[in-house]
């Protein structure tokens, strides 16, 4: 396929394969809820329920609850924490961290223990289960939940721009790497480096790319890094290979190699910070007792919409 | 002097040259702003007006407010925004963005174009004045003032401790660095890098330092790296020649160098996130038009205390 095709060819697999923003859908951030409660919904939910905000889920033993609201508070880019359970041990209610925003407004009729598609279960700090439907039989009135931003919340506005993300256009989930780039420590949580999400662009659609996804800053915002030298940068071993989700492609749904197009066609990776960097935050710091998390890419998706909380 | 006397050296010295947070003290953010208004006081303001909260000013044509708002909410451990201009143009009364305390609480009495002892003036990115005493011939109705939490706030702490800084316990300003650590970029600021501010301690005192500083999350919380180690990977290249501020010392006044000590006594480095950063991003910006920051450890202190905005 030729280069200058990219995104004409990506509004063309938009209409075939998702709604856009502007479309009527049915699909509401309760309508998931409810289905993955009942089991029903058990997919990934990258382009469900557009315009809903969807988010990170990390659940944790209350005694690092104010170290891990700290380590939020210092790395927003990567960790954009939006509400917190209302009261230790509450999987029901939320104190939002968005300001002018309600616990209720951000999720009213919620279940942190089911409304996810899928979740992660460690015990002290080692992976024990991996995406089970539901953690109520481990779940603790000592627990606290944390709700932190997810980046699928801007890809509807890319995609409604004519910049669907490739993996979107092909039902794939997106590529997350672990970088060398440092989280500021807070506590017990230290060492810990950003995972990034990353969506290939031609170098054109760069600066279009970071002003529709600036406002989106509690959702991970513009990028924090772009071009194919931004791969050792970051300290990224292997573009083919990442450490979580699916090998990237390009529009035309092979792999994303470099030299596709040339000078401001080029086609690069872009990469975003990427709500999978507390839960590998938490892993690294070897917490004693039962951690929750949600699949990657299984996400919680919220009542709240991003025009809620758009900033200009 | 032996390594074991660090601290005991550093009381002693404490309490001969400067009052502590417990000590009675006529010195308020007030009373510092109208003797700097009136260039009575021109000094650096380092243990000045304890437990009163010092700021970092940087002030921007009002075309550049949004990018800069969205470049400190996405650092904050070098860029803590703690309040901006009540509107454009307005020198004399403040926004507050800490959640629960009001804008005239931060500082009622204020006249941001004379209140730090000194100013630093770029035109069209390049500086043109240093270290005035005011602003007020350069100011205009377009411009935008950011105020930005210093690590000094959280100085106070740490002397009370017995863990004063050696450039306190000796009268001389920090010494800061430029590093290799990227910020997050937003909009037109971009490639910027953390300035570092830098105080030696043992290495068996660094988790209470750690402690002491990271409720300080408005002014920098707490450190964001330490250890000899930490030079070479913040890519900092001579730690004794200091970017900003002036050459860092052991507690006996000598130059700061490795060996100091041994074992768990063992004098390190120990980096915070320094309010120089939004000052040197801003000049990597090349931005069109005057701009205006305080001088290096010339800081505008504030009425709000720092037991106002403490996080536990």
């Amino acid at each position: 396929m030729a280069p200058t095709a990219i995104h004409e060819t990506l509004g063309v697999t938009a209409s075939k394969k998702r709604p856009d923003a502007d479309s009527a859908t049915r699909e509401t951030g309760e309508s998931i809820r409810l289905s993955a409660r009942s089991a029903a919904y058990t997919k990934q939910t990258s382009g469900a329920a557009p315009t809903y905000i969807q988010a990170n889920l990390i659940i944790l033993p209350s005694k690092y609850a104010s170290d891990f609201r700290i380590l939020c508070q210092r790395n927003p880019v990567p960790c954009p924490l939006l509400a917190e359970s209302a009261a230790v041990g509450s999987w029901d209610a939320l104190r939002s961290w968005i300001p002018g925003v309600e616990g209720t407004d951000i999720a009213a009729n919620v279940d942190l223990r089911h409304d996810c598609p899928k979740y992660m279960v460690y015990q002290d700090g080692v992976l024990k289960t991996s995406h089970c439907l539901n953690i109520e039989d481990k779940w603790t009135e000592d627990h606290v939940c944390f709700v932190i931003g997810c980046s699928f919340s801007f890809e509807t506005a890319l995609t409604a721009a004519g910049l669907m993300p490739t993996h979107t256009a092909h039902g794939r989930n997106a590529p997350m790497y672990r970088t060398s780039l440092p989280l500021c420590p807070a506590g017990v949580f230290m060492d810990a480096t950003y995972i990034v999400s990353m969506r290939p662009y031609r170098k054109r659609d760069i600066e279009k790319v970071r002003d529709i996804t600036r406002p989106y800053v509690a959702t991970h915002g513009e990028p924090i890094d772009w071009g194919w030298e931004a791969v050792a940068r970051l300290g990224i071993k292997n573009i083919s290979l990442p450490d979580y989700g699916e090998a990237p492609v390009n529009p035309s749904g092979t792999e994303l190699c470099p030299g596709e197009g040339s000078g401001d066609k080029e086609l690069v990776p872009v990469f975003w910070g990427c709500g999978v960097t507390p839960q590998e935050a938490v892993q690294r710091a070897g917490l004693e007792g039962t951690v929750f998390g949600h699949a990657p890419g299984y996400m919680l998706v919220l009542d709240v919409r991003d025009r809620d909380i758009l900033q200009h």
